[in-house]
């Protein structure tokens, strides 16, 4: 085979930027454990006329057919790979309500696909870190606090600069348009939704044209969306604009709510802001998007909402709540950048040297007695000069090299040189070297 | 949406039973990082014509393709799912070997995909736990050794019953053969590898007319594949037949060398046993299948051995030695005959109750003290009556329920009843009730 070439959109990782990738993943589950949330994992396909029962054609579906498949029966499903992890939940909550407890915390991370044209720089394959709450028929309002809480909490944990989490509510939205007069909702949260990729003057135009508004109502709603802030004052500001309607008025206490509860709990993160529309139509309460400052060219690295229908099974409808964090984005640019790196390639924190192979089974004892001991310890590959052996773990990052001897074992830190007697049975490397640490650079 | 059904070969757990896979896998990880071996991920796709390279017709590929695809130019290359984790290996190590410390150590762990008749009762898409080690252009004997001791230890930490891992080596027989004059080694081998299914009769025949074997030659072979033992008895045994040839001396020393480290290091585990062929031919010396005692209807759960072309790029060839856990298939054992079970479904080893919704405040502020100092706590969904509350957490097996105050705290056990007065700030519970335990049952 001669040497394949990268395959564009499948994004992998050599060992030490894995090790980023991993604390990264790890960190964001003890988070989310520490919330209570349990973690599931759902099958990597769903049948393909349900991955496409939302309309969102933008998103493109990778289809998995077997390749000698001809005598597949009718009973087989055309079947797709999830392209989130939003729709499976919704699968699996009905497949299996019986025997769920809800509300029903969970996490999950997990691939998803998405066949993107590959000139356009986009992933292909990359990991989605989910949290979302469902509830049966009901769900209270306190977990559209506590979502965007919970992952402010971890990302406040990874090696990343601060985030911005906009917040907003489409009960006042939905309520000042109807106050207005404006009646499509839905398009114009659409035309809101470009606006800070075209400006106020194409937007009003949008309004216009595919939102049925008068000048005067595209003004209303520009007006609108041009309120932030993080505090209960946003909701005077609106008041000030003179619309009522009692939509309006909920959606305003739930906003307040949510900014102040996120001011006590996580300062300077969370802000109200009436121009975030989230594209999709199934939202109906809170939305949330997080940029990383400094990195708002990255577009949202975490997003969600409400959805006061997630599922139905007809006889009864699961409302849920939940934030997405799109893992393989934020860790390529935590690469890219060069914003944190992993102490070391390898786990390994001591590398026992073979004096020759005739004494490796020595080696391999000292080295069983660190392990049993918690300690990840290799043994070197050959019986080569000293020299080179250590050599081999400077190239992997190991920090302890250890010198076996029937009279007596020594134990060489290679990065300062010290070099001391130590016991197989005792001896413990400092907390900071004992696992990969990554650390902000 | 009607109830969905579940689809067939795509195994998916309920909290409580991937509790337990988190167990396996979390278990794993620990076991291969305690050995040095650095994770890495690889794409979930490899090019087709690279998947069907091996000529392993027997594997059925998914192949993906977009939905939209049409517009797709002659560049974009057939893609399929990968239905092991060695093939993409292979790619990988030559697509960064400028950049990868050989030996390279990697574990991998994750999903593939094999588009196997649903009728037969197999899954389609199961995890695999892979380690490997891969030299450029050598790679010592030693890792022979190693490699099957690390996934013994691996195996005796999960909680599942003990596990025998039946040892061979290619080059005995191959070395046997010659020895005997049978030239196609590679169809006595499949002839061998079919022993335990059809038996020794049948064996005999296709040794004769598929391998060209003599009824002299077939007695032979199947002679030697009815050697077994845990020491170097077994080398005594072969040479016993009196066929002498230097490949086969060469296997049984290491074979011997095998079986005697292991019954140093983890006594009553692996076995010589010379009928072992493993199908595919790409062994050339150490081989590995692993039967956990009384599941052996399971058949093998932890396979592999030692390829001296893993890969090649036309400058350098790439050795390895590597075996491989299927972990669904265990995980399934496990669940279906109730080997183990989760302490609770989820994460939470304290459910703070709430008064009434007026006091949330203060159950969020129980609880992010509680988490601060890393208890897995969560917030009672409503204040309904503490009764119902503490329904809410048995029926999530979570084991204390916590009653704030502002005069005052109380926890209790809920399932001795115990109930003491606690501060957030200092309170815990034992380590046995802090995260999930998986025991066996």
């Amino acid at each position: 085979m001669a040497r394949p070439t990268p395959l564009s959109g499948f994004p992998e990782w050599l060992p030490a930027e894995r090790a980023v990738e991993t604390y990264v993943l790890d960190t964001l589950r003890r988070t989310f454990e520490l919330h209570g949330f349990a973690g599931i994992e759902t099958r990597a396909v769903e049948p393909v006329e349900e991955l496409l029962r939302k309309g969102e054609t933008s998103k493109e579906v990778y289809v998995v057919s077997r390749l000698q498949g001809e005598e597949d029966g009718p009973q087989e499903r055309r079947l797709g790979l999830h392209f989130d992890l939003t729709v499976p939940l919704a699968r699996y909550v009905l497949e299996h309500a019986g025997k769920l407890v809800f509300p029903f915390k969970r996490y999950q991370i997990q691939k998803v696909w998405r066949g993107e044209r590959p000139q356009e720089g986009r992933f292909r394959e990359f990991t989605q870190a989910d949290v979302d709450v469902v509830g049966a028929e009901t769900l209270p309002f306190h977990y559209e606090v506590e979502l965007p809480l919970v992952m402010a909490e971890a990302l406040a944990a990874l090696p990343i600069p601060p985030v911005r989490i906009a917040v907003n509510n489409r009960k006042i939205a939905e309520g000042f348009y109807t106050g207005i007069g404006l009646t499509d909702v839905d398009a114009a949260l659409r035309a809101i939704d470009k606006l800070a990729k075209i400006g106020p003057d194409a937007v009003a135009e949008l309004l216009r044209s595919d939102a049925g508004a008068t000048a005067e109502q595209a003004r209303q709603a520009l007006e609108l969306a041009a309120i932030s802030g993080t505090d209960a004052s946003v909701a005077d500001r609106v008041r000030a604009l003179g619309v009522t309607n009692d939509l309006l008025e909920e959606g305003l206490g739930e906003l307040v709510a949510l900014v102040e509860a996120a001011s006590r709990r996580v300062p300077d993160t969370v802000v109200a802001d009436l121009s975030i529309a989230r594209g999709l139509d199934y939202y109906t309460g809170s939305v949330y998007e997080t940029t990383l400052v400094g990195h708002e060219d990255l577009g949202s690295i975490c997003s969600g909402g409400r959805y006061d229908s997630l599922a139905s099974d007809g006889t009864r409808t699961y409302p849920g709540v939940g934030l997405s964090i799109g893992v393989s984005r934020l860790v390529a640019r935590i690469l890219g950048a060069g914003l944190a790196t992993a102490s070391r390639a390898v786990p390994t924190a001591v590398l026992v040297a073979v004096a020759n192979e005739e004494a490796r089974g020595l080696s391999n004892d000292v080295a069983a007695a660190l392990r049993a001991r918690g300690i990840p310890t290799d043994v070197a590959p050959t019986a080569a000069k000293f020299g080179r052996q250590i050599r081999h773990a400077d190239r992997l990052g190991i920090p302890y090299v250890w010198f076996p001897g029937t009279d007596g074992h020594e134990v060489k830190d290679i990065r300062s040189g010290e070099q001391v007697p130590a016991d197989p049975a005792t001896w413990t490397p400092p907390q900071e070297d004992l696992t990969i640490t990554v650390q902000r650079t």
